[in-house]
């Protein structure tokens, strides 16, 4: 039987990074935002009264939704109106996410299928619950043995979010109009000093979905999750500096590390997908086996 | 860019297999199963009426829920009474699913992870939403050069449950108190003649879960997903008659037949669950690849 502290602490993660849709979540409080009628993100109680002060943005409350005002009819004119409003906030700096403003534009739409109706920077989107989409890779290596280590990064002491933790290989955001596999190519040079000739051979196998509330917001998103086989003479090396170390480590250690605080926590998802994809939990011995998938892939 | 008309068919049978929870069906009129305050189930409002003539054994209605009365307080005597109801029911003949009594006993219990509470008919499951568990395995060849060839079974056609369609190479129900890895076991053997030796080597990767609602009730389901991969000389045989075929298809071929009605459902979704996981699809080409992922994740 798998050790059943691990267990415990791996499934209140996910309970954790699910924690909005948990009864006592800010949720039934929250509005929708709707762009055209249709819901884009959550917006928080406390935020609603802040962006009401921009009737020529949004509208009031009004059953439960605030909404752009109808005459921002195009991707172009909402995305500047609300940049616009985001702007002044930022200037009163009331809003602590905001101080970690990025000038990276985010798509905003319903569903990843949707066309996108607006960008929003990044640093913004958990005011309003907008759905944020990123790539995560799992870097391993597999010896002539057939023993599997991991690579995990170490974030730099002086990231804004989650710094000195645990994170994946490599891992970022998917920017407006950006793709997929450009953005983890992007991101493995970028991050790990990976040769696009490496990191092209990642392959998609999965995506990592949860929403959870925090002080700063809702936080719903969903990762692409891709796994890289790297040759075990390897080394990924510090690159724009936002990771402080590498660390090839046995999938013992790393299944250890994942039910400590030392993770990123979204990372220890994507590393718990991963041990469940290659068979390193098992459903007979793993009591949780079923709540885990089901955690690491929950609905937007 | 992926065929949409195949992408459009596979995101319709994800949305079919997880009708439960769509606006429209019956939950909003279900009444939830209760044994000793916990939910194990849903009970359809046309099956409350029935259950309810056995007063020594289901509560009337009460705040939206239908339950064990409180004297059968044990894993026992709560089997043996919902039994005895069910084998008179049963002789009345007013029950299409119980025409397909299996003689086999499930595992009753709030979630996989908790203490079963008491067993019941395989085929009554679905007049009570109880969740059902089983396993289902991928059978794959990888020839020298890569290539990727799947074994699927084509069902009997005297099989009381979807006749003549396509499924994986070996499946089957989780009876109470059995092992996954055993009844795994036991599937290959029967089903597809395959040696313990092989089919030992079966590795658990994943789980594919689903709620939805039929004429004959509530299927609230968790297949429990290994992938085997054959030696490409080893063929499957026809065990024990539940399969009349066994075919080795290319994996573009397989992916054609998972948006036809040739496919038993849940089987489809096994597929699409390898296909996601052996990066047969991509993101950056399958606009629903998020929404396949979750699809097959749903929370029971």
């Amino acid at each position: 039987m798998a050790n059943s502290a691990w267990s415990d602490k791996v499934l209140q993660l996910l309970r954790r990074m699910n924690n909005f849709y948990l009864a006592g979540s800010c949720r039934a409080n929250c509005f929708r935002f709707e762009i055209d009628g249709a819901q884009v993100g959550w917006i928080p109680p406390r935020v609603a009264p802040l962006l009401t002060q921009y009737p020529d943005v949004f509208t009031p409350p009004h059953g439960g939704a605030v909404s752009l005002v109808h005459s921002l009819d195009s991707y172009e004119t909402r995305s500047e109106a609300v940049d616009a409003v985001l702007q002044t906030v930022r200037q009163e700096d009331s809003l602590t996410c905001l101080k970690g403003w990025r000038d990276e534009k985010y798509s905003v739409m319903p569903k990843f299928s949707d066309p996108p109706v607006m960008w929003m920077e990044r640093a913004a989107t958990s005011l309003f619950g907008v759905k944020r989409y990123g790539v995560h890779i799992n870097g391993y290596t597999v010896s002539d043995s057939g023993e599997v280590n991991m690579w995990l990064a170490r974030r730099s002491r002086t990231k804004q979010t989650y710094p000195g933790l645990l994170d994946n290989l490599a891992a970022g955001g998917l920017a407006a109009g950006v793709g997929i596999q450009h953005t983890l190519v992007k991101e493995c040079q970028e991050e790990a000093c990976i040769p696009a000739a490496i990191a092209e051979k990642a392959r998609p196998v999965s995506t990592v979905s949860y929403t959870y509330e925090e002080e700063e917001g809702v936080f719903a998103e969903s990762q692409f999750v891709f796994d890289l086989k790297l040759p075990p003479e390897f080394k990924p090396r510090i690159g724009d500096g936002e990771v402080q170390d590498f660390y090839l480590l046995p999938i013992d250690k790393v299944k250890e590390l994942l039910a400590t605080d030392d993770f990123k926590p979204n990372c220890a998802m994507v590393v718990l997908d991963f041990l469940i994809r290659h068979s390193f939990i098992e459903p007979d011995t793993e009591l949780y086996y079923q709540e885990f998938v089901e955690g690491l892939h929950q609905t937007l």
